[in-house]
């Protein structure tokens, strides 16, 4: 059985030429970049030379990257470095209602600090209005996060427009970036963004790779403690290898973004459209046009995600039924709640990540494979029964 | 030339063995270990192996064990992590003054959230006499933090019987075994821990990867807040190379512990005896047996231990001042300061850590090279010029 991988946005392989880029730095390169000696000054050019292409793939200027684990922990970086340290100007927040669990327990965080935060609401395809975000705005506001794209559901933020107009007030802005950078076009400089989270595993590079971008002049306090290492404010000694293979990764991300994406929009677009075609009460999820070249998702009713993502796992088939971060406590996505999905519609939730690798093949298997399990999944459903007799009676509901 | 790098433990290379285990999860096995799918299922199993293996390295159970980014990241889990937990008991702590800085400087982080910090002095060589820790400990005392083995002058600490001392009166113990664990016996039953932090890259596992010990049952709030990944209190993706590679480099620790000791041990004293034959007024610091087997370290009177340091790498020799977190700082020693080390004879620290890969050889030429080092350099000082003048006036001072 050809197994087939469609939750990219969950994970991805690094590159061949990523992995080249990472091995020098396990092997030969050892030293420690603060060691003031000659191994130690070839790691220090390694990462150097990779804070530049993560610069370059966002328009940031290299002092102004600092490297991470993870997106989760640029998110945490983020809000608890910089919230924290405006606090004499406030302690109030803004986050929209489909951030990231990462920005949006991170809030929670510093809400047992004495902080307040107001969460700005989404329309059906899960997408701000930048006027949301100014209503909520107080004297004591210090922070607004919205998130760039959407991982759940695959949507597009209004990023520049809503840092336009926060930034006017005297506001710091951070974006969540983690599903859009090395994806689709994110310009620090264009959008206006102050504060910016990336992962390197979202673009073929590996896990264990993050970057925070900081505007230069905004103040915030160090998150890891202890020593010189990224400017004082992420202490500890630096994983060269991850972050030579996301320099590595950011390089060709940047190179290859557009050709990538007019591939994978193909097979995400035939996705959209063939599923419910195929499918009865299959709803798209998100912004129809909106959204991440490679992320198509839907909400089937009368089934629950978990079944359907076990089922075509054992076809051979990967996706995820929503966040990877929480998919083993499934619980129902905040996101499908803050746009107005119904409960029951919700826990069906299915989505499909494309990567470099997928094919027009792939995509066959699983418009092939997938409306008989949701035929076999259904018929052992007590919900659809019940539907059925329903509309035996004479009444679709 | 022949590079000779004896700053092992400011950074390692990963054996052969470490680099195939962590292959796979670079190149095929890229699934999200949260995702519920055969690509998240084989993910999941390496960290599970990984897990089990680094609690056997140190006797704990694999439950207690949570992967971080570094020794760094472990040592600020624990202190900001526990310390906030016990919040209702009190908010005092005790560390010793030779602590590394991301214990230092955690707890400094602490004490402007409104805790106290009380610092424990060590004896000539950078020991804590455990009846110090006691008599620092007040009603309010949540958490006592004292390092296993010093990096900077390899002296290692009664951990034991800090901990029992401690945890009678109802203390957390939380140590920092970066430097030891994987190089000398590290045992959190024996030993009596309750929280214990550790490295890969200091037992040949990969930069990027480090771990935290908390025994069962200890309170701590969540480090990286966002998924449920590390038992939900350190979200994020999971660095799955880096923790496979950790894991087996803690496989390879237990296992060679011993005759990598014994062998490291022999360059070590051959080091500790024959460089002060060889040079005038140079000083061993730390304890003369008490010590990690592959750790030497002097201070040179009237030199700058920076100078050392970089005509030794211009002769292809790598050795460090101090801890290479803030070597590049070139400030004074904290740990030598408390030991009572005079300032001008501190700033002339040099600390040579040996590693697998060193031979005799590396050791005859390190004893060839570097007395002529010295000999030129004090040529230079004015310091040295200052002490000349006075021994000819008579007085050697």
């Amino acid at each position: 059985m050809n197994k087939i991988y469609m939750d990219h946005i969950a994970g991805n392989p690094v590159s061949e030429e990523v992995m080249d880029a990472m091995l020098p730095y396990l092997k030969d390169v050892y030293g420690n970049p603060q060691s003031m000696h000659l191994f130690g000054e070839e790691a220090k050019e390694a990462i150097e030379e990779a804070r530049g292409k993560v610069a370059e793939l966002i328009n940031a200027k290299p002092g102004e990257i600092y490297f991470t684990s993870s997106g989760t922990e640029s998110n945490n970086f983020a809000l608890k470095g910089i919230v924290p340290a405006y606090a004499k100007k406030g302690k109030h927040i803004i986050i929209s209602a489909v951030e990231h669990q990462s920005v949006l327990y991170s809030a929670k965080a510093l809400e047992k600090t004495g902080c307040s935060v107001s969460y700005v609401p989404v329309d059906k395809y899960g997408v701000v209005n930048p006027e949301d975000v100014l209503k909520a705005v107080r004297p004591e506001t210090v922070l607004v996060s919205v998130m760039y794209a959407n991982s759940e559901v695959g949507s597009i933020q209004p990023v520049a427009e809503i840092a336009k107009a926060v930034r006017e007030k005297g506001i710091i802005f951070h974006t969540d970036a983690v599903a859009a950078a090395g994806n689709i076009p994110v310009d620090v400089e264009a959008d206006g963004v102050d504060s910016l989270s990336m992962s390197a595993s979202q673009f073929y590079g590996p896990k264990g790779a993050g970057a925070l971008y900081i505007r230069k002049g905004t103040r915030v306090i160090p998150f890891l403690d202890g020593g010189i290492q990224e400017e004082g404010r992420r202490a500890g000694t630096e994983n060269i290898p991850g972050i030579a293979g996301m320099g590595k990764a950011a390089e060709l991300a940047k190179r290859e973004m557009y050709n990538r994406s007019a591939r994978l929009k193909v097979l995400r677009d035939t996705l959209l459209k063939q599923l419910p075609e195929k499918i009865d009460r299959i709803y798209p999820t998100g912004h129809p046009e909106k959204r991440l070249p490679n992320h198509a998702s839907f909400c089937v009713e009368f089934i629950e995600g978990e079944a359907m993502l076990l089922n075509l796992s054992m076809e051979g088939i990967a996706v995820s039924s929503g966040s990877a971060c929480t998919s083993r406590a499934l619980k129902s996505s905040h996101v499908l709640k803050a746009m107005g999905v119904d409960d029951a519609v919700a826990q069906g939730s299915v989505v499909m990540s494309m990567g470099i690798s997928n094919t027009g093949d792939d995509i066959r298997r699983l418009l092939e494979v997938f409306p008989p399990i949701v035929d076999k999944l259904r018929k052992m459903s007590p919900l659809y029964t019940k539907h059925l007799n329903a509309q035996k009676r004479g009444g679709d509901k």
